[in-house]
C-alpha cells in the first residue's frame, strides 16, 4: 500500500496458504519473494500447516476462507506433484463482489473449490516454465509467487501463459453425502484445533432431512453410536464437570455446515473420527437402537 | 498505513492474540477480515498458540506484551464461552502514553490485566450483536474483528454498543503470592519455550523479602528442593557439561518478575512444575534442611 | 512503507528469524517493537522455529534464504549466550545487488554465512549496551530490534556502536565435505518438513565427483546402505504404492545442493539421519557391495 510504488491502494492483498509448515524457512522465503516482487502488497497468511501433500485439506480450507477474503490474489501451494508434468495455473474468478480476482497454484484441485465459491473460473492459463532454472523442487518460490506478484501488480493473466479451458482443470471428488432414513450420512471434512467435527452436510441438507435445532439426535460412526442434541451454539451444551460426561451437540457451524461439537472438549476424540470418515446424524425418534 | 485510504499514518497497528492455533485457517481468516475492513492496518500477530480455552494464559501474555505495544488496537480472543451469554466488549484505556487506545474481546478476564497495564479502563461497551447472523461460533471473525477494525478506522467507541461500567467487567483471580520466612512463595505464571519458569513475584517483592542478586537460594516445589543462585543473567550460570548437572538460577526476567532459569536447559523440567503450581524461593541461610 | 512517515518506499523489509518458537508471545513482542520503532516497515517472518539454541541451524536457514531477500535489514536471534559477554553486532554487507544491506544479531556465527552470501561483510559494529536496563534476558526485544529498526529508518551503522574488524567476528565450522572414491561424503545440513535430506555437497561438488543426473547411486549412512537414482525432480521417482517400497533419489535441490529425497515420503526417515550426520553418495558401479 505504499505511495509512489507498487499498485494503487485498491490492489488488495495476497492470501497465502501452503503445506510448508513453519519449522523451516520455506514459507518465509516465499514471503520475501512477494515482498521483493510486489512491494507494498499486504501478505495475509491463511495457514501453512496443511498436512504435507493433503491437497483435499488445503482445498477445503481455501473454500472455507474464500467468502471472507477481500480483493487481491490467492496463492495456494499444496503440491505433491512438483517436478512432474502437472500444470502450474493461474485462474481468474468472478469479480464484482469484492473478493480476490485471481488464484495461483498447482492444477491438482487445490484451487477450484475456492474459485467456485468466488464466482467460478472465468479464465485460466498454464504458467510458462521459468527460463534458465535447473531445478524444479520449489515452485512456490520460483513459479507461483512470481505469478501471484505479477497479477497483484496488475499484469494481464493472458501474459502469464497459454490458455487452459476451465473444464480441463483438475477437480477433486465431491465430498460424500447421502440422505438416509431419518437423517443424513456425511463425510467428515475437517477436525479443527478444538476438535469440532465439520461434516459435508450443510444446514440446508440438514433441514431437508428433518434435522432442526432443538431436536434429539443419534450419531453413528463405525460400529458405535451416541446421543446428541441439535443446538444453536456451544453455550446450549452442558459444560463438562468431574461428575458428568461431556454432552455432544450438532450445530450449524461458522461455514454453514453441520458440525459435531462438545463444550470445551474435543468431539473428534469422543467420536474417534478423522477427515474422510463417515458419520450418520439421525433424528432420535428414527434411530433404531 | 497507505496513502489515500484507511486511517492516517498514526493509527498504529492491530495486535492480535488468540488460542486458534496455526493448524487451521482460523487466525488467517480473521487476518483477512481485518485486511478487508481496515485496509492498510498493520496486523501484528502476538501469538495464536495460547492453550485452547486458557483465558488466564492469554491474559498474562497480553499483560506481558502491553508495555511494548505502540499505538493501535488489541484484538484478543480466548473464548470458551462463545455462544453463551458472556458479553463481547471493547475497552478504552488510558492514552497519552503511546500505547494502544483500545482492546477488543470477550468479557471473561482476558483483557483487563493488559488494560490495567495500559493505564486502566476508561470506558467500555458491550458490542452489539451482529444482525442477521444465524450462528455464533466464530465471534473472532464475525464480532471482534469488525469491532477492532472499526476502532482502528477511527470510529467512536460509543457507537459500537451499550456502555458497561468498568467495575462490572469480569476479572480473573490475582496470582497467588505470599511472603514466607526468608523469602516468597509464588505461583508459576508462565513456562516459556526455553523452560524458564516465571513466578508471580516481582523484583520488588523479592527485595522486600531480602532476595537480591548474589545470594544463595533454596527452592521448594511439591516435596522436593533444590539449591540455586540469584544471578543477573543467564551468563552467570555454569553452562551444562557432560560431567555436571545444570545449575539453577533465579533472576529478574524481561518482565520484571522473578524467574527460575537454567543455562541452555529447561528449568521447568528440572523443577517439574507448570503454570498454576507454587514455588518457594528462600535465602539459603534461612532454608531449614 | 507509509507516506509521510518512516523511510521512503525503497527501504525494503525487515527479515526476521529466531528460535523463539510460536507458543509464546516472544516473537510477537519483537514484531510490536519493530512496528513502534520502524512504523511502516514490512516485517517478513522467515521462521521462528529454529530449534532452541541451534545457532548452526539458524545460520544455515539464513544462508539459504539470503539470495531471495530484497532490500532491507535481516534480524536474526538464536542466542544461547544472551546475558554473557558475547557481542551484539550489526553488519553491513555488499550492496548494489538488491538484497539486504544490514544484518543484526548476536556475534556467535548466526549471521556470517548469510552475510557472505550477500556479498561479504563490509563493516561491523558491536552494539552499545542499552542504558538503564536492569535485565539482560531478552536482547531480541531490547537490543537487536531497536538496532534493526534504526538501520531500517536510515540511521548510520557507525552510530550504533564501536567498530569491529570483520575478521574478528565469530564463525562456525565449515560443513564437513570430502571427495571419496566414486563420489562424495557430506554432512547432512538440513532435514526439511517433508523429510528431504540436504547435504553439504553442491551440484558442482557432485559433478566433480562424477555424480550426474541419470546415474545409479549407492548411499551409505552409519552401517546401512541403499540404492538410489540421481534424478532431476521428484516426478522422476516412482510414487509409493501399497505394494512397493518408496524409491530413493538424489537431486539438486532448490538451494543448489545435493539432497536425498523420496516421492511423497520422508527420505530422512528411510535413512534415519539427522543434521550433523554424514552420508556417502557413490556411483553405483563404484560401490563395493
Amino acid at each position: 500500500v505504499g505511495a509512489g510504488q507498487g499498485r494503487p491502494g485498491d490492489a488488495g492483498a495476497i492470501f497465502f496458504l501452503t503445506d510448508y509448515g513453519q519449522l523451516d524457512e520455506l514459507a518465509g522465503v516465499v514471503r520475501a519473494v512477494l515482498a521483493r516482487l510486489a512491494p507494498g502488497a499486504p501478505v495475509v497468511d491463511l495457514t501453512h500447516d496443511i498436512a504435507p501433500f493433503d491437497v483435499r485439506a488445503g482445498a477445503l480450507a481455501l473454500e472455507r476462507a474464500a467468502p471472507h477474503l477481500g480483493p487481491g490474489v490467492v496463492l495456494g501451494v499444496v503440491d505433491p506433484g512438483v517436478g512432474t508434468s502437472r500444470r502450474a495455473v493461474a485462474l481468474a474468478v468472478g469479480a464484482g463482489r469484492g473478493g480476490p480476482a485471481f488464484l495461483v497454484g498447482p492444477d491438482n484441485g487445490l484451487l477450484v473449490r475456492a474459485a467456485d465459491a468466488l464466482g467460478g473460473v472465468r479464465g485460466a492459463v498454464a504458467l510458462s516454465p521459468v527460463p534458465g532454472e535447473g531445478h524444479a523442487t520449489f515452485d512456490g518460490r520460483d513459479v507461483f509467487a512470481p505469478a501471484a506478484a505479477a497479477l497483484w501488480r496488475g499484469e494481464e493473466l493472458a501474459g502469464l501463459g497459454a490458455p487452459v479451458a476451465p473444464g480441463d482443470l483438475v477437480r477433486l471428488e465431491e465430498p460424500r453425502l447421502a440422505a438416509i432414513d431419518g437423517g443424513v450420512e456425511a463425510e467428515v471434512l475437517w477436525v479443527d484445533r478444538f476438535g469440532n467435527v465439520q461434516l459435508a452436510a450443510t444446514a440446508e441438507d440438514g433441514r431437508a432431512a428433518g434435522l432442526e435445532p432443538g431436536g434429539g439426535l443419534a450419531l453413528f460412526a463405525g460400529s458405535a453410536s451416541w446421543t446428541a442434541r441439535f443446538v444453536r451454539a456451544f453455550g446450549d451444551l452442558a459444560s463438562p464437570t468431574a461428575a458428568s460426561r461431556p454432552e455432544l451437540g450438532v450445530l450449524v457451524d461458522a461455514n454453514g455446515r453441520l458440525a459435531v461439537v462438545c463444550a470445551q472438549r474435543s468431539a473428534a476424540t469422543v467420536l474417534a473420527v478423522q477427515p474422510g470418515e463417515m458419520v450418520q446424524v439421525v433424528r432420535a425418534e428414527r434411530a433404531t437402537p
